[in-house]
């Protein structure tokens, strides 16, 4: 059976996004992502899901020719391929300085993440398999998710004419409750995540013992995307400790991370000190973290994640997953490489109920009670709306975002905004 | 496409076996295996091997009705039921000491090794496609293999009838540098390796340097079995400084290695005192290990090997492979999975040479430039021979041996042989 790489198209896509506040700023009214259509000599064709920005465009492109001929079950190969195709000079910068720094390994592995799954699509339609039984089948039938709470304004600030949706502006405890009660109830999410860095850390505190009383036995979370020091850190944990399911990211770098650790019994989470593998030995020895949020987009694909987990389980770290903003297509990968990770015990992330648009078919991927049947359709098991596909491409073409940059968005409002961090010592 | 499993056949199968020297004995005259046979609703049937002594058969029994109606892709549920179906009372002996000792984590790994290559030959055979592909993808064409060098005697001391081999004693420095260039001459094997822990220190020091005299530029390995003190690894890693790529388990347990390891610029490797994932932690904090030799057989099968492989890369350490007496069907599985994992970058061990029986079709593994060209043919690559393979079982019902044991056959001989280790110290 020859499955022969022929071509390869990226499309970048634009999709409207809330003003969701985070610890750098605030989102712009469109996210970027890119759609990738692999094509073979069988005549199928594999789809995957990228970041959109420039650099991630450029890394892509640069990669796409070297993938033509590539046996897509030759996994190896692309990766030799995409390393030999980026070359020393690869672009190195990160979508958002909110998942760590960049790095030469971080770009291949991201690039090579970008190609993978459609690969694993691929792999799948031609023997009849979801692709969780190319990751050793499912240790679970269903995936559940967190809801992702954001403090946010109710419109963005200059957006003349943008549809702005219907969430309303959540800016204390109350309005946090009150989006929480919303996604609960349309969603059935078990666990509930506060996006934090963005208020004093006391008000924080007090939007999660909101949540608790509101929420009573529900894992809570909080991440302030390490914008406090770690006395502010340190003060926050003992006033949380018993009350969060984990802290994640209080503190930025792993020796901050691993001083927090020291002082709490709060397990500390990351998808920012230690998000590559680089830094898991660092971050292992020094104690920094007990939960890895993984994420197939930076840590190399869907295989790699399992590999993280064969680090993380090896060395009794918990593993959860981490979301930027996404479409479906990524949603099924996360939601396949989830349900074939045994060790991947917490409720995943996702930003999937903040966008009212996609690239997959309308109905493919639904809530219910807070978690994802994992597809048992062939391949990654969503489709490709075609006709959604252009329109979010020509919203792309007009909108004229190129990458992503909640700090420049900020300063529409604070002109001397400089998303400095950590903000709060 | 339905894979489930419908019938499992375990056949014990006895092969002849030279009097190779060990380290707590010699080998008794014949070796022991099972081939595993497992049958599916879809009329293909997947191939494996495990070991074959009374320990493995007894798991392998105990697992087998609770594999009934598996999915072949579903690896999870594999382990799952295996768990299940040992409880906690699984027997934790090992084949050998002289591959640490026994757990109830490693019996479980060894019992769902067993079963998981036949489930992958499967999964192969049902897609077309050879093993090496459902892992990733070949980092390799060619594995290399290693010749194995043992100290031995020309003929089993009480074996009447025994058909013994034509390779003669060897117990001296001539000995083995003859049985070395029997070994590169027929098999073109680049790595040598040389089973020690059998004569005094010293003088496999010399057989060390003899064979480097003999074979300049080769790499070179001599593997104690943890048959030395730490004072006499000492020396001994001082006087092979420079002259070894790589020494094996000079020593038993991680503390003692890793003393060793401190004290010399030697890389040390290990197929004794990391055995396991529980192991990886402290073997890697204490500095004890710069190699690890895998061994799908007890590190818990091909994917298990991977996960090995994802904790080595990530922490710096090598990859190598260990070899017990094993016929085709596992030396296609090692091929396999050896070629999937670009960091397996030393020759892997095996015994093959030294068995003149086998059960799969002859001429289907031949080792050319001291290397074995990864099958192409769909799952595992290799059948099996049903006459050879009825035969060999034939010779296990004859013969008497149920378990390995090194230490009995040595005392027919020397009647107070303990095998107690170190012996030299």
């Amino acid at each position: 059976m020859s499955l022969k790489i022929t071509g390869v198209r990226i499309t970048p896509v634009a999709v409207q996004d809330p003003p969701l506040l985070t610890a750098i700023g605030v989102h712009q009214p469109y996210a970027l992502r890119s759609v990738l259509e692999v094509e073979t000599d069988a005549g199928l064709t594999g789809i995957g899901e990228a970041y959109g920005d420039d650099p991630t465009l450029e890394r892509l492109h640069r990669a796409a020719p070297a993938l033509i001929g590539l046996d897509v079950f030759d996994l190896n190969s692309l990766h030799r391929r995409v390393v030999g195709a980026l070359g020393a000079a690869v672009p190195t910068e990160v979508l958002t300085p909110l998942v760590g720094a960049g790095s030469q390994g971080k770009a291949v592995a991201a690039t090579v993440a970008a190609f993978e799954v459609p690969c694993l699509d691929l792999q799948g339609k031609a023997v009849g398999r979801p692709v969780v039984d190319l990751l050793g089948g499912p240790a679970r039938t269903e995936v559940p998710f967190s809801a992702y709470l954001f403090y946010r304004w109710a419109g963005h600030p200059v957006a003349p004419g943008y549809p702005e949706d219907d969430w309303g502006e959540a800016l204390d405890p109350d309005g946090i409750v009150a989006q929480a009660r919303r996604m609960v109830d349309r969603y059935g999410f078990g666990s509930l995540k506060l996006k934090g860095g963005v208020l004093p850390p006391d008000q924080e505190v007090e939007t999660v013992f909101a949540l608790r009383e509101a929420f009573p036995g529900r894992p809570l979370r909080i991440d302030p995307n390490a914008n406090w020091s770690v006395p502010v850190a340190l003060r926050v944990a003992e006033r949380l400790s018993g009350v969060l399911e984990y802290l994640e990211d209080p503190v930025g770098g792993i020796p901050q991370m691993a001083e927090v650790a020291r002082a709490t019994d709060l397990p500390l989470a990351t998808n920012m000190c230690v998000t590559s593998m680089e830094e898991l030995p660092p971050g292992i020895e020094q104690g920094a973290v007990r939960v890895v949020l993984s994420d197939h987009h930076f840590w190399g694909g869907l295989r790699a994640t399992q590999r993280l987990a064969a680090v993380c389980e090896t060395f009794g770290l918990g593993m959860s997953m981490h979301s930027n903003t996404h479409l479906g297509v990524s949603l099924a990968a996360m939601t396949h490489v989830a349900a074939a990770i045994p060790s991947l015990t917490y409720a995943c992330d996702t930003h999937r109920p903040w966008q009212r648009e996609d690239v997959i078919a309308p109905g493919e991927l639904t809530f219910c009670d807070g978690a994802l049947a994992v597809p048992t359709g062939p391949g990654l098991g969503v489709s490709l709306d075609h006709e959604a596909l252009a329109r979010l491409h020509a919203q792309y073409e007009r909108c004229g975002v190129r990458r992503r940059d909640d700090v420049a968005a900020m300063r529409v409002v604070h002109p001397d905004w400089t998303g400095k961090q950590p903000r709060f010592s």
